[in-house]
This record gives C-alpha cells, sequence and structure tokens, in this order.
C-alpha cells in the first residue's frame, strides 16, 4: 500500500484527493493536514466522511509526513516553500497543487507570478504532470506541478489541432467558464450564495495566471511562440469548467476532418473522450470524473474551429489527476481509483 | 459475477442504479432495458459512461433477461404487471422500485393506489427491502419491493423512539422535503428548469402514497395503528430528502438520551450515522451515498422531540438500497459497491 | 415627499428597501447609512442601482438623519440601543427591522435574546408591524417593531384558524423553509455558494427566537397560551419562505369550510391571497413582492389542518413590510409603492 | 391610456411584458392572447398574478386585438405570418417578438432562418428595434422587429469600438452564456431541472440564427462587411446573457481610450452603463431591468480588446427592450415603466 499525507487536506481540492484516496485500492491515508482544523475529526468539517474515514486532522509535522510515501501539497501558494523541499529531501514523492512546479522557465513563473521563486533547482527538476502529455517523465518525477483547472482543460482542448500544424497559432481565444469550487472554501462576497447564485460574470481579464501556463504548453505544441486572449468566468455551479477555444485555421477543412486528427492524437487515452461530429459536451457529463469532453465544430465560413473542452475543475483539473499522476508514478495502472463514470446528476 | 438486468435503465433511478454497478466488483450487467432509448447507446442517452460502459439500451425481450441472476424493475406502474411474474418463474430474483410490493396488506395498496394488484399471491410472498429492518426476510426473498425515496428516510427516522415507546403514537408529524429527481425525468412544467430553481412548494399534502407506507412500518414499531401527516415539498435540488419529524414524548427526556437509543438501535448499522446531540444532518452529507443521517433535538419546554433525517433519494431512496439488498440477497457484504462516502462538493 | 434614512442600507434587507423606495413615488431617499461601506457610491456596492440611484453611504451622522421625517433601522443588535432614542427624541418616526421591539412582554423579549432590554419605555410604546392584524395601532406610532421574516409568514398562516376557535392550541407545528437572503449579507461557511447550493438543513431546532415571536401573537388568536414547535430550515434558493402549519381541528370539517374562514377573515387584504381548494403556494408567486399566499388541506383522516403559506422573506418578510408600515404611518395608501406583482422569473 | 394586446402572452418574454405593463403608467392591457390557456386567468397560469391583474387569456381574435393601439406578437415563428398583416391594416402599430423583422435584407433572412418570408412588403418597411441605435425611425414606425437577445447584448457590446474605427473587423469573437428563460417555457430534456442545474454547455455552434443579426449591425458600424463567430452557451440561471466580445486594435490603445470613447458614444443614453476600468459586468446587476452593462479590458500584449457586455435576456433582450420601442412610438419618455433598478438578489 502507498502510504499518503495530504497537506491541506481541508481546502476543496485537498477534500476532493481525500475522498478519492478514501477508496482508493492501493493507498493508506496516513496524514491529513489540516492547519485551520487541526484535532477535528475529518468526518465533523466533512459530514460525508463519517463511518467512512477515521482520521484526525493535524498540523504539519515533517516528521510523521516522513513516513509516507507520497504527499500531496494543497496549501496557499508560499506556505508550501520550506514544505516541499524537505519532503523532498526526506525521499518523498511529491505532488503539488499550486503554480509552483508548473513552469519551464522561471521568468515566466516570476512575471505571473510576481514574486521570486524559492527554489530554482526542484523547478528546474520539476515535471508539468499533465499525464496525457508529459506520462513518461511523470513516471520517474520525485516532483509534479499539478496542472491548473482552467489549464488542464485549455490545454488538452487546444493541443492536436495546433500540433497538427492544423490551427493556427495567431489569434487564439480562450473563453472558459467555471464553476465556483474553483474559488476555494475560503470567504468572501464573491462567493456568497445570494451574490453567486443567478450569476455570471468574467474575471481577471487578460491577467489571470493560467493564461502563462496555457501558453507554454500551446507554444510547445505550434513549435512556435503562442500567445492567447484567456478569459475565466465564474458561472453558478459547483462543479465543472467549459472551454471555448477559437483557432484559426491554416487551410480549409471540415469538422470531420479535424475531430479525426482529435481522435487520432489521443487514440490510446481513456481519460478524454472526442465528441463525434454534431455532439458537444456538457460539464455533468464529466463532474465527478477525470474526463476530459472535447467536441468540435469547424466553422467553414470563417476558415475556424471551435473546440469546446470540459473537465471537472476538481477532478481532471486538480484532485483526480493528481492521482493520476500518483499512479503514474508509483506503476499503477493510471486508472486506478479513478475509472469511474462521472454523477451526471 | 451477479449477472445483472436493469430494466428502466435510462429514468433516473435506473441510471443511478447502473452507475453504481458498473463499478460494483462482483456484477456484471447484461441488459439495459429501455423503451425510449432501444437501439442506442447508454452512452448517448447518458455522456457520463462514453469509455466506462459500452452497453446498449434494448427493448424488454424475456428471453434475454432471463440469462440474468437478478433483474432491478425500475418501471411505470402497470408496466410491470406482466414483466415480474414472468421473471420470477424464469428463476430470477427481482428488485422491484415500484409501490406494487411493498404492502403487507393488499388492502391498504389498493386503498392508496387505487387499482387492484395484479399479483396478490406474490405480494403475499415479497419482502419489503428496508434492509436495516428486514435484512434477515431479504436474504431469501425472491421478490423485494424497494422502499419508496421518502419512507426510507421518515421510517428510519423514526422507528427508533416508537419501538422504544418513548414516542406517543399520535400527532406525528413528517414533513418531508426533496430534491428534484424525486420526480423522475419525464418532462413537465413542474420540473422545468426556470420554474423549478428559486422555488419552493408543498405538493399531495395530505394524499401522497408514501404516508401508507410509512403507517405501515411505524404502526409495526409503535405496536398500535398509527396515522401520521405526511408532507411533501419539492425544494430547489437534485438530490436529497430531509424529513423533519416531531413526535410527542410519553414521559420528559433530554436530547441525550434520545440520541442514546437511536445510537443503541442502530449500533452495527454501517449505513446510518446518528448525529451527537447539537448536530443536524445535512442533505450534502448524504448526497451520492447510501448513508441516512439522523439528528435528534427534544424540545423540553413541549416534551416534543423533533427528529431530522436525510438521505440521497436517489441513494438509499432509490438505488443504493436496491444494490444493498441485492448484496443481501447474494449473500454478499451488504456494504460492497455502495461503502463510499457522498459527494459533499 | 417623506423623507427617508436608511440605516444599514447595505445589508439585505436595507438595500431591498432602497430598491423599492426608489420607485417609490412619495419618498426621497435622503440618507443611506453604513458603516461598511461610508463614502463609496450606492452604486458601487450594489451595481445594479447604476444610474437609478446616485447617493453616497455615510457613517451613522444623527443630525443629517433628524432631518428626515422616517428612520429605517436594519442595523446589528445592539448597534441601535441608542440610536432609536436618539431618532424618538428628535421627532422621526422610526421602524425598526431588529427583534428589539416586536414584543409585548419585556421578559419574553430577555428570555429569547438573552440580554436586558435598553429602553423598556420604548419597547411599552412601540406597536407591532404586522400591518394586518394591527394597522390601526400603527397609523399613530411613532415606533415599529417589524416582524421577522419566518414570523410574518407563519402568524398570518396560522391566526384565522385559531382566531375562529376551530384550531386547537395545542400540537401546533410550524415547520418552515427559508431562502438564503434570510441569514444576510455577512461571510460565514454556512453561506458559501459551495456549501448552500444542492445543501438542505434544518438548524436552531426548538430554539430560534421568531418561535416567540409567533406564540405571542397566535397567543392572542388563541385566547390561551399557545406554545409551538418552530423549526426553521435553509433550503438553496435566495428569496422565499414557506411555512407550513399543522394544526389539529377541534372538530371535523372540510378544506373548503377552513379556506372560508380565512377567506372571510382576509376579505379586505390586498396582500393576502387565500388560495382556492386544490390549490398550493409556490415561493416563486410571491417572490420580489409583498404578497402573502396560503394554501389549506384538511386532512380528514386526522382531523388537522395543514396550512401552507409563503412570502419573499426579503419582501412582506422584512422590506416590503416595512414600507406597507411606513405608508400606514403617514397616511397614504398602504400599497403605494408595493402593490406589483413579483418576479415569478 | 394606451390600449395593449400581448400575443403569446403566456410564454416567458410575453409575460414578462405583461408584468411591466401591468404597472405601467399610461398602458392598458386589453387583450391576452394564449392559445395554450384560452379561457383561464392569467393568476391561474402565473401566481404572481393574483390580486394584482384581473384578466382571462383568450384564444387570438382579430376583432378584439383590432380596439387596441398595439399589439406585441410573441407568437411562434410562423403564427405571427397572417396575424401581423391583418393588424398592420386594421391600423394597430405592432411590436414583433419574432425574428421576422429584423434584417435589412431578405435573402439574409430566408437564408439563416431556411424559409421564404411571408411578408416581404412588411419587411421593408419594418424599423429594427435596438433602440439605441435607432430611436428616430422607431419613433414613426408601424411595425417594429424587436431584437433578439443575444443580439442586443452583443450589438450593443461591440457597435462602439467598430464604428469608432478603431476595431478591427476581422476575427471577432463573439462567447455569449445565457441563462435558461432564453430556451422559453416550452418543455423538453434540455430544460428539466436536473438536466440544467450544474450544467453548462454550447450549442448551435456557428449555426445560431442571432449571428445574422449581430453580423448586419456590426457591418454597418464597420462600414464593410463583418463576419464573426457566435457561439452561445446555456448556463444554470434563470435570467440573463453575459457577451464577451474580442476585437483586434487597428493600432495600440489603453483600456481607459476604448472606456472614453464607449462614454462617448452612449452617453446620452440611460439604458446602458459602461463601466470604469477595472470593473466588470454581472448578470445580476441587470437581472429584472432595461439595463445593459459594458466593461472594457485592453490585453495590450495582445492589442486586442475584451469586451463584456450583461443584459436580462428577458428585459433588455426581450420584453422591456419591447416597451422601450412602445414608449418611443407613442411619444412617451422612453424609460416609463422600464425605469428601475434590477432586482440584484
Amino acid at each position: 500500500m502507498i502510504k499518503v499525507a495530504v497537506l491541506g487536506a481541508t481546502g476543496y481540492a485537498g477534500i476532493e484527493i481525500v475522498r478519492i484516496l478514501s477508496a482508493h485500492p492501493e493507498v493508506k491515508l496516513e496524514v491529513l493536514g489540516s492547519h485551520s482544523f487541526d484535532g477535528q475529526d475529518i468526518s465533523e468539517v466533512y459530514g460525508n466522511f463519517a463511518h467512512v474515514l477515521d482520521m484526525t486532522c493535524e498540523e504539519l509535522d515533517l516528521d510523521r509526513v516522513a513516513e509516507c510515501d507520497v504527499a500531496f501539497t494543497a496549501l496557499p501558494h508560499g506556505a508550501s516553500k520550506d514544505v516541499i523541499p524537505s519532503l523532498i529531501e526526506k525521499g518523498l514523492k511529491v505532488i503539488d497543487m499550486s503554480g509552483d512546479f508548473r513552469y519551464d522557465d522561471i521568468k515566466v513563473y516570476e512575471k505571473w507570478y510576481g514574486q521570486e521563486h524559492s527554489s530554482p533547482e526542484l523547478l528546474e527538476e520539476s515535471v508539468y504532470g499533465l499525464c496525457e502529455l508529459y506520462r513518461d517523465k511523470v513516471k520517474s518525477a520525485r516532483l509534479v506541478g499539478n496542472p491548473g483547472c482552467y489549464t488542464s482543460c485549455s490545454i488538452l482542448g487546444a493541443y492536436p489541432i495546433l500540433k497538427s500544424g492544423l490551427g493556427n497559432s495567431k489569434n487564439i481565444i480562450v473563453d472558459a467558464k467555471s464553476g465556483v469550487t474553483g474559488a476555494g472554501r475560503g470567504l468572501g462576497l464573491g462567493t456568497h450564495f445570494c451574490e453567486c447564485t443567478e450569476n455570471s460574470k468574467a474575471y481577471k481579464v487578460a491577467t489571470h495566471r493560467h493564461t502563462s501556463e496555457i501558453e507554454q504548453e500551446l507554444s510547445k505544441a505550434a513549435g512556435e511562440e503562442v500567445m492567447i486572449s484567456f478569459t475565466p468566468h465564474l458561472i453558478p455551479q459547483k462543479r465543472g469548467i467549459l472551454s471555448t477555444i477559437y483557432v484559426n485555421l491554416n487551410k480549409p477543412c471540415t469538422t470531420e476532418e479535424v475531430i479525426e486528427i482529435y481522435k487520432e492524437f489521443y487514440k490510446d487515452e481513456y481519460f478524454i473522450r472526442v465528441k463525434d461530429a454534431g455532439k458537444l459536451p456538457e460539464t455533468k457529463h464529466v463532474a465527478g470524473s477525470n474526463f476530459v469532453d472535447i467536441g468540435i465544430v469547424v466553422d467553414e465560413r470563417l476558415n475556424r474551429a471551435v473546440i469546446v473542452s470540459a473537465i471537472d475543475n476538481l477532478g481532471k483539473g486538480a484532485a483526480s489527476q493528481a492521482i493520476q499522476n500518483m499512479n503514474i508514478m508509483f506503476g499503477l495502472d493510471e486508472k486506478t481509483g479513478i475509472e469511474r463514470a462521472g454523477f451526471y446528476l
């Protein structure tokens, strides 16, 4: 059994990791780290765990964590600064949910995060945990930077068309809509029920950090620098991200031809479901799962592809992708514990 | 492996059975019966199943079903009239989701359902599938009448206090609130999003059929005829039933004392979680699970207990309880496939 | 024009008062008091007011307020302690949204609020602002204690049957469901979108302060002391309260007979809509309005009436009732500014 | 008083017209046409109107309608084919909610609607009722084609930047999100509560009819043919459209400069609220109102403007804009009856 610590276990990403791991056949949860709920049973903090998981939240204790094989770190930016190097040093594998270990180029990180990086060497070593693209590197990684929620959805949606050379690298627009769990469990007027329900809005237009993460990967796909418009929106649902991606085509083609490119590109990927022509993703199809659904329409009038991709922001956008990474890192079937259909209802 | 047919697989109760069974380690789904979607892949009807379950919906064919070990019948009232006797005759075990096999007394059924019963002998033989109360009978049953959603929640909430003799059998009120999946997938103005969201209402006041089912069981608990006010309400959420139950006490006692009675009564029950004093159930704690959460407050001013019980109407109120029954009928650990924590988010 | 100050203008009750008054033909808004948003334009705090209401929030300044004819005080408990006597002294009429001036008996207040009352003389003088019952007293009042949201809904729902002598004063149950605006704009985990949506729960069972307010009025209706079970529930919608009220009958009667009693009792009341037999209230019918909808079913099996009443907790449960009181106090047609149909959508 | 008929009064657009007109000081509602609810009181169909509007729905009777001054036609496509010419002939002014009278070029209509136009002469005469752009023509119109919901939001959002010459007419993307009332009251699985809530999706990608309407107007703004990507999305709320519009800039400029262009362009428009830099629209700010909120961010990295516009699809996107048109046609202050702040809550 793989011994696991979840640090920051009581945030939304953390608790979704816990929920999935509590039923993972190869895992033993050892440590639930939570500063805010230190000493409380997890079933007091999240009532759904009563009778299922009998564990107590605890303040971070590196020696306790050191007994584990792997740590998921879902800590506030900065809080993980000292923690992760210590864990690596103690021989743990680490899957980090923050933005700190997702970048190839430290300058990009420092520009978009507005701060110096605290562990340049570890950044150098870390692997970007978008499993479908970096599976081989993840296998032997000690430290994985788990991708952002918007980015997983958007990169996987746009990658094949750029990689194939069919998509033009200019004028790419990613218009993304996220459920409210993406904003986390912290309190703020913006996540008050009465302010959120029956409401939609764009936010951080042209400035959201995930822009840089998407650009990094799409540039690699295109083989040249890609800069995109990325606009995140908050919509009144808990789970789900829908990315609508606009890519001009380098030559005329049909919807079916682009779909074929995607089906070929993802032909071995269990978690990626490319829709047939005429079908489009809906977030309820992926909620509660690790799946990525992708639908494509070519607007022949405009010689432009409209690609719609959907994930569960807590699933493929956070927790279940982290577990997919763990499965890969420990040589398990990568579907273990996360192969199920989503909730739909 | 137990070979399973789900008849009426594309309604909400049916598809939740399918969703759970698609990950049940001892089950092989053989037949998905659906009149409306005959010939369509289940993943076209419910997109969450793509890559997970590769099956096609089919029109009812008794010979096909006869190859199975057990059938879940989630058919419209009446549609199952001829089907169930045939299946029993062919040697299948049947777990029926309708109200047809839940009654001890055929007259009660005929009064509340306003029609003659088509299979009095099978009704006689059938077992009421409220597992926590009738586990032993379920073990050897050929035909289980799976309880209604409101009834599972309400009976389990009120049973111990009446059984103990502490609760008075007069003036019992069950005020229940249900999510909209309880109304099924059929179309009607009452389930239109714009008519449902931001809206609550009572319906079928004093006439809902589940009244009779609750009364049947509470009468057995009390050892005398119990008649209750049962008021169902529709509230704007998908999953969840919350029953608020008012029972006068035969003698003064404290909240803690009543909780103790409940904890003792349910001490061996994994799926029933009696809350400590000061804690109350919330539907998000049980959504997506087979759990029943029960909280109790004694109003000493009034010498009355207020008992709040919560279930997922699609879970313990329908699909997962049906699977719990199946597990019992086939000698499996009754938690198999349904032991997980609910979604919470 | 009546010059109005709204103190605590940026809470949910306060802003609903402002919204209605901004279109009231006989009112001039003079002061929007807000400690938290002092110096900010109201349209920055609530974007719906841009181009409609050009006013700035201001810290409480009694001299400024003194220029008004009437003040609505929607201040935190305690904050209004010194304010209200000063305003009265300066000759303003005051409509207070807190619980401080709703009681006949100071002892009841002090028991349920757990504190000494700071202005016993004003409590003595104040009028309980449930317009349909106390219209005559409101006319000449200097200080009105505007009723609570649950209480308006519940008292108006139960009053006629008790007043008529048909309803028995024992075993009355009020099971009430409220939208989340009732919890106010303050931040807390309980009002986080992801914790609220798709969730229902009971809270403050047997201890909610509104119990005492309902009992006070129903005791007057019954002509004897009435004690009730009152259970508030939080349901995932913004606006609306639905109270389901159970009252045993002193003699057998029909649904139609009870409805007739209600229609007669409320025959001159514009804002109270008693439903015909077979019809029941829904919160969407009253959302955004000052209406109270009441539906009745007699359960002849049990000789018990089930009365369902619905209001908008921000409307008749707070803001529009406060304005109805203002209209009465200033000799206007009481419907002025609040006569419109609710939103429905 | 203007005598008004609303034909198709019980659909969502129709009933919102009725709701607003029931409080319009210059209007007398004379006829509520409804095929489905012929003979029923409007308060039976929409319970919010009880005590407010005492009218009965009636089957279409041209002689009855002929007594009115103006008719709002919210009839199914085709149903209005014969009706509108008759009404015009009888001397009524007509405001049509369908797509039939919104086009300059009959060929565009016939291409996008896939049918011959039944009244080419009336189309020729009709005025496109986007008040802020065509106020002068509306004044003297007999027949107004009220704009579509998506189109009002999108055209008003993009018009100034194209008109100014700053926006490039190529590569314009309009990514729009709509609440579910936009889908109407008709029944379908897509509007079932359990299928809609907690779900988002794109639909009719590259084929939605509103594309042609937006292109018609933006082409006039740009002075050359504009072709756009328009992607509608369904999001889980009742009211509200949010359009996120991407326009490349012909020369570098700042957010503030573009905002200034918008503020100047709309400086006399009460119903258009251009946000200051750093502020963005939210649908709750416009829900229940006739306002259009517009926010702008220039992404200087990409030399592209991102414009976010928000309306209530039932308000400025349908009913209140229709009433704004009526006000203009009858020489009233165009704000009459629709000047209020939206609900927010």
